[in-house]
């Protein structure tokens, strides 16, 4: 029987793999490049990375596997008794060049922690996937949640609204008061509890990384050809901008890569390619532009499987 | 005799009038926009905007005047023992179309603590200025940095070293083991002690202030008619990056604005227009673009005052 780290270090390889292939196919152009590096620390990575295809912008598909100790800050920050550390993930962010395909972020990830023998003492699973729009199409918002909501759904029946609602929490740009988009479903700290085994979180979180693909290709493949203005790429410019600092202002990722010496290039490789910062730039009434910003402003929920 | 308060109130309102018109007669063509605000704890300022000039493509000098209760996250940071305060201060940034035109940004500031009865428990100026070129061009450094150092020179031989090393310190992306750029002035907690009392204090730092257009415009008079390329202005776009970068993770004033409930967009109005981010961009070997990077890398000393 092999061990979970063995088993999720293999299951991002092959994800990283089945994604890449479908993202060259949907983009016909571009492929991703390789870069593979090493941690000093201990352990390393696998960035793929591509651009300027018919689709994709930028875009990037990363797996890292890496251990060694972590610093203070990190081990406060988690409240961990130890700083022997392995994590494992694929981290994935693709910024489509056309202002009507939405971008989309995804991360699947296992966590364990040593004592000072060596012996596991902490393990959980981590991840998610949240789309974001720059221009609203509640069908393609729908889709993106059903089929997050499918994969929850057979795990457990409160799981899709719980981890939609910690997505809507998560990525909020607080100095902003707005979503950094549409949401999806978010998931941290899965350990093995009374009601559920490793082995269950295991199967969840892998089956909401296998998941990925459906839940994001036929909308780009839906939206690829629709025709855009140069005043559409402006919008995603400046929307870009919003993306932008919640990565480098709120997002606890781009923080821990960063106080654990993680490889610069790979972490904000996330941020898009061309962005813009007007002076108080804002839609005008009743614009496609403007509709965006309400649901934003007050995420909602796409399923009707509750009430606010 | 005014008190502080209403000196250096007065003054950043002074120095906002002359940097704007100095600002606007080596553009040319755009003129400064006001945006009055108001802020919810007390006080507001005057937000002063400025786009798509002959020079300019984005910039703001901004003066605001604000009071009340600091937040208990500021009164921690600022090790103070009572969270009421003022604070006045004028704050600017030029980002210029022309690359080989440098940006710039420079702050005045004064601060002053109460105690439940209102009495001033604590007082200080703070300020500074600094220069980021996307070529260098050693003359252009040099003229900034000996202009601060000719106000330094007339009130203590030891500021300049100081106050441009203590720039180098701060203005410094950590995580990427580079400046953000050549440096400039960076003083802070100014306080009256036993060999300069707060009159000393409030003349060096107007003093300082009052140079900030000798420093800056003659530079912009030399380099704005200079012809540039594409791949000129990609390489601003791409530097453009890291000013970002500074700002949104390391810069303690936009901290400072964000967790005092500062206006937004005043706040992030220092953010450059149009930005780049490409994976694991490197310019040429040899090229003008490198020889930028070695010295943001190892910050040098302009004048020669001292030896590293």
């Amino acid at each position: 029987m092999k061990s979970y780290k063995e088993q999720f270090t293999a299951f991002i390889h092959e994800l990283q793999n089945n994604i890449c292939a479908a993202i060259e196919q949907v983009d016909g152009l571009a492929t991703f490049q390789q870069d593979e590096w090493q941690r000093e620390g201990g352990g390393g990575g696998k960035t793929r990375v591509i651009a300027n295809g018919n689709v994709v912008e930028k875009g990037g598909v990363n797996t890292s596997v890496v251990h060694g100790k972590l610093p203070d800050s990190m081990v406060q920050y988690l409240k961990l008794n130890n700083n022997n550390f392995f994590a494992c993930g694929l981290s994935l962010i693709i910024h489509p060049t056309n202002p009507f395909v939405p971008t989309v972020h995804a991360n699947y990830r296992y966590f364990e922690v040593y004592d000072d023998n060596g012996q596991v003492v902490d393990q959980w699973f981590a991840g998610g996937s949240d789309l974001t729009p720059y221009y609203l199409y509640e069908e393609d918002a729908m889709h993106f949640h059903q089929t997050i909501k499918n994969v929850c759904d057979q795990f457990d029946a409160s799981f899709y609204n719980n981890y939609k609602q910690a997505c809507d929490n998560y990525f909020f740009n607080t100095h902003r008061g707005e979503a950094r988009g549409i949401g999806g479903a978010f998931f941290d700290y899965l350990r093995a509890n009374e009601q559920h085994d490793a082995d269950f979180w295991f199967n969840f979180t892998t089956g909401m990384g296998n998941a990925f693909v459906n839940s994001y290709v036929p909308i780009v493949e839906k939206r690829k050809h629709q025709p855009y203005t140069d005043e559409n790429r402006y919008w995603q410019a400046i929307r870009r901008g919003r993306y932008v600092e919640f990565n480098l202002i709120h997002d606890k990722g781009t923080l821990f890569g960063l106080k654990t010496n993680g490889r610069i290039e790979s972490i904000l490789m996330s941020l898009p390619p061309i962005v813009r910062w007007d002076y108080d730039f804002n839609p005008s009434e009743g614009s496609h532009e403007e509709q965006l910003l309400h649901v934003l402003r007050q995420p909602k929920n796409w399923l009707n499987t509750q009430t606010n």
